[in-house]
């Protein structure tokens, strides 16, 4: 087992490795597709990395291409992606009895970039059991809202039920309506029921622990504070850029309360991809914000993607001192480490290199045009699953580049270098009120 | 005189505006056009800015909507422009027999991102006789070259060439032709001349010193080799690209030298923003590489605009050290100071800020799609001036922001961050070997 206590990293990449492939051997079984043995392996793994990643970007109809067993593999796997594998490997051994050891601990601290190591048993229950009462409300609600579910009688209802609750608190975006949440854009109730359920899911479990299991509100950590600060702001002004720019499409002619989480699913989506309309009839300003709400994508820690609403509040706050001519970051009358401001800086400029590079190739071979490359990939490396449409029309080569983003993107850039370059989980640096990049 | 002692950063800026607004009256005159006194002010203020940033967008024909005499004003303002204010505001000091006080002297240090104060004025001598110089050779060589030019007498035709000869050199790439190089797109000669002078202007004078002054071509200093690795590295990528990408349009059907000269051609002028060809026909991949090649851009002290050489120099080798798991940023086995690197991480994140803000708001209110607004905000902040024909369509806004963007890419984003802060010129920190940045 020493392996496991000195290189903890490339247990993470194996255990992503052994999901992916084991679902997509599941997605090739005959009885996984409608028609009998349809899925090619390039459809399978695809679909597979697409559920694993909680992405949600596909090249195949969901509804109408898998079965019920295809739809329930989509399911585990989207389970399994968002709360990470780690934790669930963790609460096996935690269930087997086994007294976990310490380099084992550090890494699932790293995997879910958190604090300290001291309280991951209990972390990792807490995540378990709030994921399963949060998915449980969301599964009442909308059990209560869904029209026309029970028609097929109560276990398809219930099914249908479940599974857009664990899409949405995954934030997976899989839908299996065919065409995501556009049947339901007429309900406030179910569009918000959605945006909270993919909201929480993006805060990340430190907030998510802060806020609903120690709810010590008043004495919030630095870092639940900048998540709160950060997704606030990004809320606020994706809503209202959304509005203003749909307001040519008759978004002001709505009931009032739907204009306003109608504006508000469309920037919490940017983690999830759930759409209530084609990507494609957005106004082309709000197309290129949504590149840049999807690229700094959820909070650590949480199951979505992005460079991550810390590391971009870090920036911004870098920058401003620097023109304000001060040296200290400063955020909430705390200082940030100038070590974790290189890192933010890191991650933000090796993701956009990632994003250029891929977008570039996948143009040169495709020849596609920029736009929808560039949205695709954003989305794809961001793990968010909206779409242009053009991912189903990729060769095989553009598919493949896709499917890596999202791999790359669900481990985490940050993550990926450190595993790669074989450095030791850093157990001492996380120890005070310190800033989670990446 | 307390005042230029003390915050010598305002004085650029006034300088710049001073020769703005006076560019700006020039073309504003009835014989500065054609049509006497058809200029309007915005026409007048953006290609007085254009040609003060050698930028070179334009909204009106160069060629047929400006007189002799407005042709003139935009050579100065290209020559003032390219040489920088401030080496001619010592210059003229110089010749008036004052003496240079040190903040005065610190300034064109910190103007021309120069290392030490020491020998400033000795190195404004050395730029301006070594322009003077290499622009009279290009003078001389496209005298011999270009076809046609002594049709309408000596004068005209010697006008005609210096033109081009100080619009390549300061890679201003206005020109006198109303359609770029493309009269002159099968001379390998030609284009090899233009290639020549845009890449010397874009080395910055401190690598020039270097390479022609002093002559050390053995013990070159860190930052001439750091700028001259770059510049090759995205000639080489550059000039590939293109080549690949312009094998539908039949490049390889082309002599090889011919192929060469041209393909490198294309990657030099993201600099100059001369063109052989319409931007628009270039394939969309390599569109989106130029894209990155203009916000890159030349390097520090030169006659063009970016982030530079070797701010993106910088930052790619502190992903590589991350990746690498070392702590230490080292280039040529010196270690590069933690604060350049930081520098340079802001810079770029800045930049990236304000082509992102100007692009979505061009795009809010021109409602012009992405990628034009994109490629044109990019070469206005970068002063490159190649276009994809958008410029001269905007509304008033737009034509401002594009104007405000080629000013404050001018000036430099560190410098004008470090002057708006009121900070004072940093004498003591460009001592040793180090990094230019910004
Ligand atoms: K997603
Ligand atoms: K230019």
């Amino acid at each position: 087992m020493r392996f496991f206590r000195t290189k903890p990293g490339p247990l993470v990449l194996m255990s992503y490795l052994l999901a992916n492939i084991t679902g997509t051997f599941l997605l090739l079984l005959p009885w996984a597709t409608v028609k009998p043995g349809s899925a090619t392996l390039l459809e399978a793994w695809f679909t597979a990395t697409s559920a694993l990643t909680v992405t949600g970007l596909i090249v195949v109809p969901t509804d109408t291409y898998w079965s019920l067993f295809g739809h329930t593999v989509i399911l585990l796997l989207m389970q399994i992606g968002g709360l990470g594998l780690m934790v669930m490997a963790t609460l096996v051994l935690t269930a087997l009895g086994m007294k976990i050891q310490l380099g084992h601990r550090a890494l699932i601290a790293q995997e879910r970039n958190h604090f300290s190591i001291s309280g991951v048993v209990k972390l990792v229950k807490n995540v378990v059991i709030l994921t399963l009462i949060i998915e449980l409300i969301g599964i009442i609600a909308l059990a209560m809202l869904l029209p026309g579910i029970w028609d097929n009688g109560w276990l398809e209802g219930l099914f249908f039920t479940t599974f857009h609750a664990v899409s949405a608190f995954n934030g997976a975006g899989f839908d299996l309506t065919g065409e995501s949440l556009a049947p339901y854009k007429d309900s406030s109730a179910i569009i918000f029921v959605f945006t909270v359920l993919i909201l929480i899911g993006s805060l990340g479990f430190v907030v998510l622990q802060e806020l609903f299991v120690s709810r010590k509100w008043k004495r919030l950590s630095l870092h639940s504070r900048l998540v709160l600060w950060v997704t606030s702001a990004i809320a606020l002004v994706g809503s209202f850029f959304y509005y203003v720019t749909s307001i040519e499409r008759g978004v002001d002619e709505l009931p009032w309360v739907h204009q306003l989480v109608y504006s508000l699913f469309q920037a919490i989506t940017r983690t999830a991809g759930f759409t209530t309309e084609p990507v494609t009839i957005w106004a082309e300003s709000f197309i290129l914000l949504m590149i840049l709400m999807m690229f700094i994508g959820a909070s650590p820690g949480s199951v979505g993607g992005g460079i991550k609403t810390t590391t971009f509040g870090t920036i911004i706050l870098a920058v401003w001192a620097f023109v304000r001519g001060r040296k200290e970051v400063v955020l909430f009358e705390r200082e940030i480490a100038t070590e974790s401001v290189l890192k933010a800086f890191i991650v933000v400029v090796t993701a956009a290199l990632l994003v250029f590079v891929s977008t570039f190739f996948v143009m040169l071979v495709e020849g596609l045009p920029f736009k929808p490359v560039l949205f695709e990939v954003v989305s794809a490396l961001a793990t968010v699953g909206l779409s242009m449409g053009i991912t189903a029309e990729l060769s095989a080569f553009g598919q493949v580049i896709i499917g890596l983003l999202m791999l790359i993107g669900r481990v985490g850039v940050l993550s990926l270098i450190t595993i790669l370059a074989g450095r030791e989980a850093r157990k001492a640096r996380y120890m005070k009120e310190s800033i989670l990049i990446g």
